[in-house]
């Protein structure tokens, strides 16, 4: 299992840089452009599928590994333990975290045009959320592109907070119990989910633009935020990560509904990056089995992150890299075979 | 293997850590500070080895794993593949990288006191750095003043490095390359030497105050200084390596010679953190097998930010994390087999 991460020639990359420069100013993703079947099909989706090209290359290094491997998921455990899911706020903290959630969800709908023709699912743990049919909204080229920005954004929180635990061990001179490790591997985590939709569009200026602002905000938000309150912050991306799930639920529902046909096309193929990734199985490589790992991954971080948000910050180890006394009763772990929706309450782990 | 990294119970930490408050003011490393032996080998040494005491809780978690397993060290090759060395510097950004790292070493023998009887090596790969001899001026407690605050320093250039380049990924839309695993592997290696040196000692009130003001003005040069010229960055870290296995030569030295009596007692115990970390083997716990230990890892990263120094810093694929095609041939790896002192050059790993 491995991720390629080699380089192009020079002089291949550099071309292929300047064909692509050329072609996004009349290639923009902005608010008002219109989806053109024809154009993401063929040409278009064509040249983006080399975007990051496979190794093809003239020096010494044959592959580099994936800096965290990916825990295993069951099949049947994607389908049957993920599922929309939302914590109910309890105190002062939750609640401000919830509210800001719901305005970037707002802010995110209008900068991505994401309209969806179904109701919110109004019952936690409702498997399929589809429940009523509006005009269509949405389209595989819609879809990427939301989900494009919403990956750039999501690679920042776990950074943030793994680096300011790591310089507080540092200057305060104390231990960080193990949770700097899975923060960062969320944040690379998020990265690879970024990559692999990469692998299958490449965002226009504008979008790209919009990256670049939302990052330079999110990041000084979170780096603030987090030393001030780090329990408001893993609550809120608890609740980022119910949208997420939301996000992915819906997508494959639309694609089980047939609405995305060239997703469910026999001759599509995931990018060799998730099947390499994600160890995806042979005959398993759809676009929804890629969905369902991307899915199944945002619920582990809204485990991960309303558990974090439980506990005592600085004193109570990370219960999802511990071994327990008991390693036969169900509790937190790295894989999906007991993953609690809402997360972990703090006396039901220590 | 694994790093125990469990909390006591609140009882006893609160406890705990009242009675160092109260301590920490009479029994402060200031500058002015004189070394006492009975206090250090008796009363004030055993009540700071409990200072992160071993897992003795009441919880249901038996143990953390470490977040990146140490890569195995040969014991014959720590001592013939790892001396003093210089890579003399090639241009304007050399020289600048150089020019700080003198700089901030004049500082900081100020800050921690540091005297030693012996010159500088002169010669690059001299092994015997112990080339003439004046009164001693070191101790046990001296060193260890001087390990931890280097250590709290150390821990940040990585960290600040493996962020922005996460970030640039995600704004860019690039993939990395394989870099950030190694700083962010470099920057956890660094906070473990912090660890274990404070199992052995823990800092007064003045040296706390200097790391903490260290790590502001360290933060902040990296962040700027990253974002400006990594490549004098990484030349930066690879010329402070150079000093950090200079300094740890002397130390083992020191203790080879007798100098130390408290660190070749043969009752002396490393402390467990590290045998586990480092996968100590039985029979070669002494204080001078860690030395060696660390000695190893500051000359891996010597050899690692050197050979970033060299790189393309967007372009080129990480060549310690990458497989080769000639895999009998030497080449970068995360072990000492082939170390290279002043780091690799880049037509020799692509
Ligand atoms: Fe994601
Ligand atoms: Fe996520
Ligand atoms: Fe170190
Ligand atoms: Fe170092």
């Amino acid at each position: 299992m491995f991720v390629a991460r080699t380089r192009l020639p020079l002089s291949k990359q550099t071309a292929a840089q300047l064909s692509k420069a050329a072609a996004s100013f009349s290639n923009s993703y902005s608010l008002t452009s219109t989806h053109s079947p024809q154009n993401f099909s063929s040409t278009s989706r064509a040249s983006l599928r080399d975007y990051f090209p496979e190794p093809e290359h003239d020096h010494q290094i044959q592959r580099t590994d994936s800096a965290w491997p990916h825990p295993p998921y069951n099949a049947e455990q994607m389908k049957t333990n993920i599922y929309f899911a939302h914590r109910e706020p309890r105190d002062f903290s939750d609640r401000v975290a919830l509210f800001m959630v719901r305005m970037l969800r707002w802010g995110t709908d209008i900068a991505t045009g994401y309209k969806h023709d179904v109701e919110k699912p109004k019952v936690a743990g409702d498997k399929n959320p589809v429940s009523a049919t509006k005009p269509y909204a949405m389209s595989e080229r819609k879809w990427l592109i939301r989900m494009v920005f919403l990956e750039s954004v999501a690679g920042v929180p776990g950074m943030v907070a793994g680096m300011l635990r790591h310089l507080h061990s540092l200057r305060r001179m104390k231990r960080d119990n193990g949770w700097i490790e899975t923060l960062l591997e969320e944040a690379y985590n998020e990265r690879m989910h970024l990559l692999t939709f990469l692998k299958m569009a490449e965002p226009g200026w504008f979008m790209k633009i919009m990256i670049l602002g939302a990052q330079g905000v999110f990041f000084n938000s979170m780096f603030l935020s987090y030393l001030v309150s780090p329990r408001t912050c893993h609550r809120f991306v608890g609740y980022l990560e119910e949208e997420a799930v939301l996000t992915y639920t819906l997508a494959i529902s639309d694609l089980e509904a047939g609405k995305l046909p060239k997703w469910s096309d026999p001759k599509f193929r995931v990018p060799d990056l998730a099947v390499n990734y994600w160890q995806m199985p042979e005959g398993n490589r759809t676009m929804k089995d890629l969905l369902l790992y991307i899915r199944a991954d945002e619920a582990k971080h809204r485990e991960v992150n309303h558990t974090l948000g439980n506990l005592k910050q600085k004193e109570d180890p990370n219960p999802f890299v511990s071994s327990y006394k008991d390693s036969e009763k169900p509790h937190p772990s790295k894989g999906i075979e007991y993953i609690k929706a809402t997360g972990w309450e703090r006396k039901d782990v220590l």
